[in-house]
């Protein structure tokens, strides 16, 4: 079997994060103890196949410009093995526990749908056996139901229900594939679940549609008796000009309308939260403070332009916030830190990808460790336990059982019931995490 | 009484709208039957008494412009009566059928609550025989609690329940206001129901707060039986760094969230829809295909930078098809088109207010007009009707009910059901659009 | 040789714009004469080649969504034949006077660059007798120095000495090119000069590359006698991080420090001058302002999110005041609008490419009549006008010429001089816009 | 004299950031050696007059929530003699070297013009002997001309030439107030140097008149033999739609175009570089490459909306790499860090001001030596100068002087010039940035 990603050029320039291994972690560490766990069971991390071995660097103004052997042919079966060569042999010199895919990632289409499901079938066979020699497993599945052309107008929420009852079928297949290779969560992201004009669109008629195809999912999910998580990813915008999961709280809403409450969980794309107009931290304190908290995709945008690049995460000061709420939510069940990150399209060498990786999970190691101060020294949380103080006495628990706007409107003329703001104390509140930032290793 | 609005200043250098009356406008015709309604009957537009009476034309980096006598001396009730003289006088000049109002706006806070009360009191007795002697009536009046320090934080959200009391207390007796005038409709607005800082924030608990003032809300509606509609005003952020009504489908997913389904509708406003993301044309859409359309806050943003500057709408391109919508719906209840705009702080003349209102009218009505054409024309429903015309077929009819991801797998196995993807017409369409817009008149 | 728009697919279920003939335009009529001129002669429309018959309806979600037969094949001569028969079998129906291309749009690269320059320089011929038979012209061709994987790190400011004499012998030839079509201009795009990250950069280097490359180009032009003229294309960023030909200011700027002041104008692109942070009025006011206005890229971006989504034009708002600039200018010398326009992905019909140029066309032509009323009227220029009539004065004079900080201090000083503001009229100008956009036809 | 800041409040719930004394550095250290200067002496940190003792902590939705008993009469000068007494006692006990002042946020306007100069006077005349006592420099003075309304179209580009000299006046004794006091800089900052719609502005015009006020202000400090240096603010907008200095590069061009060069360099504002698309670093990088770095803003915007909220900079990771271009250009001359900082309006307390402080400059402080680290460590600059080292060869050295396009073409026709890319290495390096921010302290 090729080695793919033999050694460390020693083109390299500069030394690297470690002199004598360049692609060494530097933070990192699986068997390090934070906060009652080891790092490994914190952060659960796991390689992305699209984006780290089927995207050959192409951007929509040039070609792909990656030294990617194995993307030579991207229709044959032989193709398709030499990539999954090339991803565990990659996952398991990084030394990361689980992977994540969509079904086409993996298996290429064939001329029918019976021939399609019959490559997957042999692939997922393939990674099998893969999983079983290097220990990687699986942290999610999914379907790619918007990259081929018959889902241009969606999938589930297509005008065409030839293409719903299609995307159904793939959606059956690539949950059975994820059950076999003993997934933790199943995900779906509605890439082209929304429209590009409203003037050819029927809004309520495709919400009918989603919900109707969610809840088949949900009794498929029972009838096989999968134990997982069903997750599903909120995306505000692009490739359509809107997506109906535009956040986790239009999640959480449109569960609630269509008695899906409880079904499913969101998985948060980092930068899906800058395009929804929210901070990754609020989304994150959102989903655990609802109840949907499921699962990461750990990258990140451009601030500069908002664009969905996909980068990879290299901001603690941007993490360690996000990761205080998971902390204190109590961490991950089955989810984790999926990497749906991309290289950037100059970064053409093969071991670019150790960088990014490396980067990026001791952006995330390091941010847990700060997490873990911010807990337990407690100085954000009773700061927030004193502003909310008086909800403990009388007048806070009438409020919240009892009053009506008539007996408050009485007690507050009679007693001209008023108070003057008191500091939210952000400023302070900022310095206290800088401290944990700069001071934490 | 003063007259504040006299003539129209000989120095406009153009000849206005209308040589012999600048002032008068071109489109908007209230007695003009448009699909079954006059004019005024469809628009229903309110002037606004905060905008267009209570700001001096200043921003945050610079002091008021503006000529208006009467505010000189904002904390005096001759002041606030100065004020109602001449918002009374333009509206009836301006030929407007209805206002709306906050409470602040036309009254000053005393020294105590009961004060306050009684100034409130005071000058809704006084707006009542300006209602009467002008005909003007009440589209909706709501309570300002974010503008007075106490609010920094939030009111029925706020972290000090005494500030929770005091805002429940105001909500009362702007409600008894509202009813006392014969308003239609009772709008909440909340300005700093969000936050600044995640660090000092509790998410979960101030949801639980708003759901609890909100039924609050609802109990005392039905205890005073108040006929009209209650609104939720949807803005994503600012003053806020987010505020919890971030748009449309955050405020429907709330309401069902917490047993509040059926008592709110949304009052859209224009800019809030682009602050959120959003076309104006999609939070229409959304809040009619949903059964939550209430009312129209009418302005526009700047597309250069999208802040939220709430000029006069200008642009029959972006408001036709939100018309359209309306009126496929059915058009306006209770709600109307309330004009909550700004002069730009250069237009110091008093007249310009003429010339804001009354170009912002006459493109809703020109508006009104385009949508008559595209209902009555009925291409644009025609061709999503036939875009989704499949789902009357069996297959359709079986995916929304009885199938399984299972049995739909079977069949697009057996008979290898997919479909090409067929032209979503998004040009054509565009240019059914145009024609509309450049031949209707 | 083979027809590729044959007829009008009967599958459109509305009657398009002209019952009898779909196709056809309402308002553009090039034999019309506005303002002097005939609208063909004004407004000098071009197809764009790369958009229009190079680009497949990928996205970077998905692969290609249309029918375009001559793409199967995209590095077979025979193909760029076929697609070149294509391409002027549609200019030739839609009747459009011009054409732009970059050189690998119309011939693949062959082995070693000489085959590549034969390769276009047999398909030039080709072009030479196709525009021969058809009559459609050159509006101006360029050099595609961004697709290509050698170009990931930009052709005159890359990094590499190679890739710079490459690109430099790339646009040796791409002018040829266009000097042999009788191109009225050629184009400079830096659609990689700029950076990704600038921890690679060395921004002063890169400048000074880029600054030799346009004296090399201008130097060229003289040499082989080019009367027609140079254009630099404006856009801030995208594919890169940052562009350094940002905007309109920039590049004049650019010119003037690197003594190339008159050599070059600039092609405004639409959706560029938006993601840019300006209006598309502000660029063309600027650009005719400043001495370097050349020609546009007609195309929109979308307000929601403000990408470079390159759709057709369709708002007689936005476009009316940059053909008003224009119009005051003195219009297009060489220049002209190319429609540098994509159809939306799922606008796969052959057709549909018809309706996107014509609703394009017809809002151009619209936008020019408004144009023609408003220059006519004299109003805006006028309100103008007299804003600035103080500057005829003794102390307008004395300020631009002679005066000092302190002798002007002096003569505050003695004599208290000062101004209130009078009125910038903004609403009541837009309102004699939009009566012109509404009255106009 | 009264005491403002007298002892940090006992409510701080949390021990802030020393526990004996919650207001003290943790990083900034004046006498610090630091690549060869004391930290005192990098920095030169300046505190605002403005956001910190004008401003009342109100926002366009609410008024002042701050508890600043100086500002309770803005016209008197009793009261500025009181907050310049809290000012001074602020800088003093904050330990700053430096402060920054417009000439209305020290004295009020009086009735005409040559009171106003009186009152400026002898408000300069108190601040002479406070900065005797306290030690206290002068970074920079600048003229407000843009808060009162006779500014509200504008100051040097105004269309009123009243407005103008009046302004020319202003700036006159703004710059003779700046020199009594020592002052190392003077700032232009063009807050309406702009304009609010093109429909009534006349941008030839306007250019010419900045151009000339520019001139006039470079030929008064000649006269006056002023040997600071004159800065020019960038801002692309607001509170203008559009202002004219919109970046560096803006700024850079003009000064070309209008024979200024050598005469201004740039005070970057960090958030001012965000709204105009640009990363901070970038703005800092291009200033220092093309020779007009001057000065810094500190502060931030919020990534989430853009906005230009002015909060104190707590980002090592944004600042790091702004440090390492200010550190290799060489470090400031006369310039430094201005905070030009607002608390956020519910920051009421006092003290908060010294915990916005305290942030911010530590920030500045680790961002420093981290800067050190890098430029110590020469691992980006040898990454850099690898990438461009081909320059140096003979086809480089060809390319920068001699070769022509029609002699690169021979080259390449016949040598089959070409180039693979090379990876840019963009994540390796952000990891080297990183390995710098998280060692070293």
């Amino acid at each position: 079997m090729q080695e793919f990603f033999s050694t460390v050029p020693s083109r390299i320039p500069f030394e690297g994060l470690d002199s004598t291994n360049p692609l060494a972690f530097k933070v990192y560490d699986a068997d390090r103890v934070v906060a009652g766990r080891t790092m490994a069971e914190h952060l659960r991390i796991a390689v992305c196949y699209w984006h780290s071995f089927n995207w050959p660097g192409s951007d929509v103004f040039g070609g792909g410009t990656f030294d990617r052997p194995w993307l030579d042919d991207p229709t044959s079966m032989d193709a398709a093995r030499s990539k999954m060569d090339a991803a565990f042999e990659f996952m398991s010199k990084l030394g990361m526990p689980f992977w994540c895919f969509h079904d086409r990632d993996i298996a290429p289409e064939g001329d029918t749908f019976t021939e399609t499901v019959a490559n997957l079938e042999s692939m997922v066979e393939y990674a099998e056996k893969k999983m079983a020699d290097t220990g990687v497993q699986l942290l999610w599945g999914t379907a790619n139901a918007f990259s081929h052309p018959r889902f241009a107008a969606g999938a589930a929420t297509n005008p065409d229900p030839r293409v719903v009852a299609h995307a159904a079928a793939q959606v059956k297949h690539a949950m059975d594939a994820t059950v076999r290779l003993g997934g933790q969560n199943y995900v779906l992201w509605g890439g082209r679940e929304g429209y590009e004009t409203l003037l050819n669109t029927d809004l309520g008629r495709e919400a009918e549609q989603m919900a109707r195809f969610l809840h088949m999912v949900v009794d498929y999910k029972k009838s096989i008796g999968f134990e997982g998580t069903l997750l599903i990813e909120p995306k505000p915008q692009e490739p359509t000009k809107h997506q109906y999961d535009y956040d986790s709280q239009s999640v959480a809403g449109f569960l609630a309308r269509y008695d899906l409450e409880g079904e499913f969980k969101v998985n948060i794309e980092v930068n899906h939260a800058t395009l929804a107009g929210h901070s990754f931290h609020h989304e994150v304190a959102y989903a655990v403070a609802n109840g949907v908290f499921g699962s990461i995709d750990a990258n990140r945008g451009d601030d500069q332009n908002g664009w969905d690049t996909d980068q990879f995460p290299n901001s603690v000061d941007e993490l360690s916030l996000a990761m205080y709420e998971i902390l204190k939510g109590g961490g991950f069940t089955t989810g984790g830190f999926n990497f749906d990150t991309k290289l950037r399209r100059q970064s053409v060498a093969r071991d670019d990808l150790f960088h990014g990786h490396i980067g990026g999970i001791d952006t995330l190691a390091r941010s847990l460790l700060v997490a873990e101060t911010l807990v337990e020294s407690g100085e954000l949380a009773a700061a927030v336990d004193e502003r909310y103080a008086g909800w403990d006495g009388e007048l806070g628990r009438d409020i919240m059982s009892g009053a009506t706007l008539a007996s408050l409107a009485e007690k507050v003329g009679a007693d001209n019931i008023d108070a003057a703001p008191t500091s939210g104390r952000q400023e302070a509140l900022e310095n206290v995490v800088n401290r944990a930032i700069w001071t934490t290793s």
